[in-house]
């Protein structure tokens, strides 16, 4: 599922809008605009996965955009600092950080505001987080993530919920493939735990690498226990569909390894849907660098964006930071990858779509006065100015996404198809409203949305 | 309709979420969380007016968080420049500003990507910005807007088609007093635009406090002519309904009143409603400061929040510091001001609510199959952990604003309602999901969301 080489190359969707043509009007590089039609299509997506979030009891909660930079790092651990953009916060002299992350901001909530509610807090959030990329891009990246967080739900059972949610949320969408990948960070973290401090970085590096020679290597120059070593290499080869597990058993053998694969496979028994399952693959060696995960955790993919379209995990330890401890667990969609995974399989825009008419010619008020009747139908329509000619009304339609321009013309009115302005006589101009049925609607909607033949 | 005094008082939304206890985890001030059930609150109103205005052809953007503070700063000359948060931006050393307003960034969107596409240019937005407060409150203020901006269409027709917009969105709000109050910047502005510089903002000032007495006397004191004076304390007369008009025809005789106030007359001419006719309210003082306003604007007032839910008017001159010449009118709405007026009212709930139940008892499994399946008819399901009683099932349900408990016990299952715990008895476990119909369902969503008698 995830060799994007099967599909033609897609853009990925905040491009930097401006070239160098526009250069005292550019934006900070990464902060681009997202424009008509790709905004309303993210906002359809971020309403079909929120809307599956609340239906499970998921609240929605908002939080700030900015935050002191000590609350918000306390749960940014698997964030490099420098991915962070502080600024001295001008009111209290205090450094800010411009939020890199959601989960750490209803953690903090959780455990003030709502620390009075009675388990489980189910809470869901959508938005922007703000984080720098490093290298020699240095440009920001905005991320538009939708998220929910399970918290004091202890057990397996969380756990099933929230594998179960991202499936069905993936559904809604009408994504046709991808896989949730799923990992336990204990087994390669209670590996990593035994080794001088030194090794933790390159070894982590070489493991998401999937590198056994390095990992070797590595091993033999400082010394390692041979067990130690074996154990490494083993990791990076258990990777792929279910029999993962069987072989794992036999050969990730250490006290953390068997509980945490027992923990996989009890998820695996739990769980709902054949379906769900059937989507499920394993990397056993993901230690997820420092983050907070602390149990299962996972990465959602599909063909296109090359990272994943969501991810989560269980993170016990977190609340602890913020003076309560309370079992957690959750995920967020990066809703550009889902976007573009959308595209690349040719499901960019959900379905159905709406009918959208431009009203041109004729007074403005008539023009008015039919488009209000149309929208009472539920078409987007927009009125033009009336000194206009058929010509600028169809350039316009076409510019703008209309699938038809109504023309008001002396008691006549026409549709005019913008893909060929090939037309369809309609009642007068009273009638163009009057006639509108629903069932002639959906005839003309057919008719204008018809696709080119091949 | 703007006297707050008659309703019972309410809290504005966005509260800061920290007492002292919570010390070291408080967020910086003024940028609190919107918690549940405000936060889904929040976004149904949002919702419904973004639908509305994407109906009548606005079409969605989305603008960056922050962008470099000399582009943003041509456009917000109706704001303190005080009132914006500045930071260095790290990666280019410049000077970026967190987003105080969204106008300017369509403005510069128009101007640039999207200025090759035909007129007019019709976008909506939705997002958060962010502005200091100033004065010793010393705290910043998140104001959550959504808003239109119509480029590139002249006349009088995009005031009219802005002016039923904003009243046909509030009437989508149930929202069932408010009032339409509408000037135009230009007659106060041609009178201040022949004094003294330095007389432009106490004058301006005392505009906006009605002070006739107070400018009378810096009049006097700055040997203004007699005409000015006069014209200069009769602005501040007209202030109210219709008739104002009437008497401004006679009173404001100076040239560019008489285009202004003939202006404002074919706008209420023109308007397709009566009913939008009926909200109106006139103030020709109004200077709007030193805002981007060109002719007529408008401030929507509605009882609870002491300041406009929404505003906006014509801005003809601002496009022209993005490089290009173009008419434009628009206007937002500040939702938690929309919110607050909903709340005063006694609407803040959006009908029809859904019908949200809490599954507890029962094993995981058999209490997640039965969620599915009441979620399938659309209601909202959380489940419980399974060890505990109907108790803390019914301390859950309350704190979390669920409607019932439904209880799954050896094969029974009965529905407890959260208010009083009194029960109805439903079929078997299984039953309870598959005698789900649609009736049925509706008959227990009523009882269970039935009001106490008085």
């Amino acid at each position: 599922v995830t060799d994007a080489s099967k599909h033609a190359p897609t853009e990925p969707i905040f491009v930097d809008p401006f070239g160098s043509s526009h250069g005292s009007l550019r934006t900070p590089k990464g902060m681009g605009d997202l424009l008509p039609p790709d905004a309303e299509e993210l906002r359809t997506l971020t309403r079909i996965v929120i809307n599956r979030f609340e239906q499970c009891g998921y609240d929605l909660i908002v939080t700030p955009l900015f935050e002191h930079a000590d609350v918000v790092e306390r749960g940014t651990d698997a964030l490099d600092p420098r991915e962070l953009l502080r600024f001295v916060e001008p009111e209290s002299g205090e450094v800010a950080v411009l939020r890199p992350d959601i989960t750490p901001q209803i953690a903090r909530a959780v455990a003030t505001r709502l620390s009075t509610h009675p388990a489980p807090w189910r809470l869901c959030y959508e938005g922007r987080v703000i984080r720098r990329r490093r290298g020699r891009a240095r440009s920001h990246q905005q991320i538009t993530q939708a998220g929910i967080e399970c918290v004091g739900f202890p057990g397996p059972e969380a756990d099933v919920e929230v594998l179960e949610l991202v499936a069905s949320a993936c559904e809604d969408t009408q994504l046709p493939a991808f896989r949730i990948e799923l990992s336990q960070v204990s087994i390669a973290q209670s590996l990593l735990d035994t080794l001088p401090a030194a090794l933790h970085a390159p070894i982590s590096e070489r493991l998401a690498r999937k590198d056994a020679a390095a990992i070797a290597q590595l091993a033999r120059e400082a010394n390692l226990p041979a067990d130690t070593t074996r154990y490494l290499c083993a990791l990076v080869e258990h990777y792929g569909d279910a029999d993962v597990l069987d072989s794992a058993e036999r050969e990730l053998t250490w006290p953390s390894a068997r509980d945490a694969i027992a923990n996989l496979r009890e998820l695996v028994a739990r769980l709902d849907h054949d379906s769900t399952r059937a989507r499920l693959g394993f990397d056993l060696s993901d230690a997820r660098g420092s983050s907070y995960y602390t149990g299962m955790s996972f990465n959602v993919l599909a063909a296109g964006p090359g990272e994943p379209i969501a991810s989560g995990g269980r993170y016990d330890q977190l609340f602890q930071r913020y003076g309560v401890a309370r079992p957690a667990t959750g995920f967020a969609f990066d809703l550009e990858n889902l976007q573009w995974a959308l595209r690349a399989c040719g499901k960019g825009r959900v379905e159905p779509r709406a009918f959208r008419v431009a009203v041109g010619l004729g007074s403005a008020a008539e023009q008015r006065r039919v488009a209000e009747s149309l929208r009472q139908r539920q078409l987007v329509v927009a009125t033009l100015p009336s000194h206009g000619d058929l010509q600028s009304c169809l350039a316009f339609a076409k510019s703008w996404g209309y699938d038809a321009v109504l023309a008001l013309e002396s008691g006549r009115a026409r549709l005019v198809r913008t893909r060929d302005a090939s037309e369809r006589q309609i009642a007068g101009t009273a009638g163009a409203a009057h006639s509108a049925d629903a069932a002639n609607i959906a005839a003309l909607q057919s008719w204008a949305q018809e696709a080119t033949k091949d």
